[in-house]
C-alpha cells in the first residue's frame, strides 16, 4: 500500500508544562502528513477542496508510546491501509532519533465529502492512485 | 461510575476553513472535561501538578458524528468508565442544542506519572473518590 | 465608550514549557473579548458572518506585564476606543486575581470586510450601537 | 544586523473559516523564525533553556497587509534591529509568492529571564554574535 514519510521540529507552543507535545498535538501531525503524501503523488488538497472534494475526519485512535519534545526532528510515516468507495484508512508511526524511538501509532477513518458535508464517491483518479 | 458535565463555546480559531471545528479540538476539549470534573469533586489538577502528580494521556480514540460550528455551545459529558492501579480511563460525548445532537463519542486512558515521567500508583484519597 | 469584561481559565496546551500562557494565545483571548462585548450588546458575531458582515484584524500590538499560569481566573476587559466608518479600535487590559493583577495591555484595530475580503462600510446599526 | 528567513507551508487547523491564516498563529512564525536564526549562527534555543537561559516575549506589534492561506509557502525574514543588556527587539517580514506579496510586518521585544522568570543579562557569547 502507499505510505510516505514527513519529518519536521516540533515547535515551541506545541510543548505544554510537562515539557512534552500536547497529544492534541499529533492529529495535527497526522493531517500534514497525509496533506504530503498526496503532495508526493502528485495532487494537492488545497486544489481538492477547491474542486469541491473535501475530506473529513470520522475516525481516529492513537497510543502514546515516548514523549516528543521541543524542538524535536520528528518523523511522520503514514501509510493507506484501506480504501472503499467514500472512505480511506491510514494508519502512523511517529518517531524520533532517525526512526529509533517509537513515539506513537496511530489509525484514521476519513470521509469524501462535498461541499455541504453530504458524503460522496472518492474520485476515480484518486481511487487508482492510492487503492491497492 | 462518576460523571460530570461541562458547556462551553467554540472559539473563533477552533474552526476551520470548512468552517467546523478541527477535530484535534476535541481533544483539549476532553482535556477541560476531566479537569472540570475532578473540581466538582473537589481536586484541582493544577495542584496535582505541583505535588508530582501528573497524568499522561496514553490512549485515545474518537468518533466523529456531526461538526461543530464557530459559536456553538458544546457539552461535553465525561465518565469514569475503569479505574486501575496507576490508569484512568473515561468515555465521552459531546453534544449539542442542549444535548439533542450528537457531535462526537470518545475514549481515552490516562496514566499517574510522576515528573520524571515513571508510572506511579494514583494515590488513594483519588482511587477512593473516583473508583467505583 | 462602551467596555465589557469576560473571564475564563486558562486550559492546559495554552501554557508552554515555561509554565506560563504562550504568548500567542493572548490574541485569541481578545477575539473571545471583541465576541462577548458584542453579545453583551445584543449581537452575534456569528450572525454577521453568515449576513457577509466580516472583520479582520489589521493591526496589534501587546505589552506583556506578568505571566498567566495554567487554570488561573483570567479576566480580559476590552473597550472600543474609535469607531471610523470602516475600521473599529479596541484596547485590552488583561488580569488576575480579581483584577489586582496586570498580565498584559493591548491594543487592535479591525476593518470590516465582506467575503470577498473587500474593505466595506461598517453598518449603521452596529455604529450607532458602538460608537461614542 | 544580524538576519534570517524561514520557509514553510501554512497548516489546514491555522486558517479559520474566513478562509486566511488566523492572525495569532503568526506570532508562532516569529517565535520559529527566532529559533531558526539562533540555529543558523550555531546556537539551540533548546539548550538555552536548558541552562537556564530564557528568553521571554515582553512586546509585540504586528500589522497584516494581505491573507495567507491554507497550504501557501510562506517566508518569515527576522532582523534582530536592538541589543540591550537583557532585551533583543527583532523585526519581520512575512511573504509569499517568492517574497513578491507582502502579508505581514511586526517587531517583538523579548527579555532573557531565568527559570524564575527573573531577568538577566544576556550571556556575552550571545552578545556578541547577535549585537552590531
Amino acid at each position: 500500500m502507499s505510505s510516505h514519510t514527513i519529518q519536521f521540529r516540533v515547535r515551541y507552543p506545541e510543548v505544554d508544562q510537562m515539557g512534552v507535545v500536547h497529544h492534541s498535538h499529533y492529529f495535527v501531525y497526522f493531517e500534514m502528513a497525509r496533506v504530503e503524501h498526496l503532495r508526493s503523488i502528485g495532487y494537492s488538497y488545497a486544489d481538492f477542496e477547491k474542486q469541491g472534494i473535501l475530506f473529513a475526519v470520522v475516525k481516529l485512535a492513537c497510543t502514546y508510546k515516548a514523549p516528543a519534545r521541543y524542538d524535536d526532528l520528528i518523523e511522520v510515516e503514514t501509510t493507506v491501509t484501506r480504501v472503499r468507495a467514500a472512505t480511506i484508512e491510514h494508519k502512523y508511526r511517529v518517531t524520533k532519533d532517525g526512526g529509533k524511538t517509537l513515539l506513537a501509532e496511530a489509525e484514521s477513518t476519513i470521509a469524501c465529502i462535498d461541499k455541504n458535508g453530504e458524503l460522496q464517491q472518492i474520485p476515480d483518479f484518486l481511487l487508482k492512485e492510492i487503492g491497492s
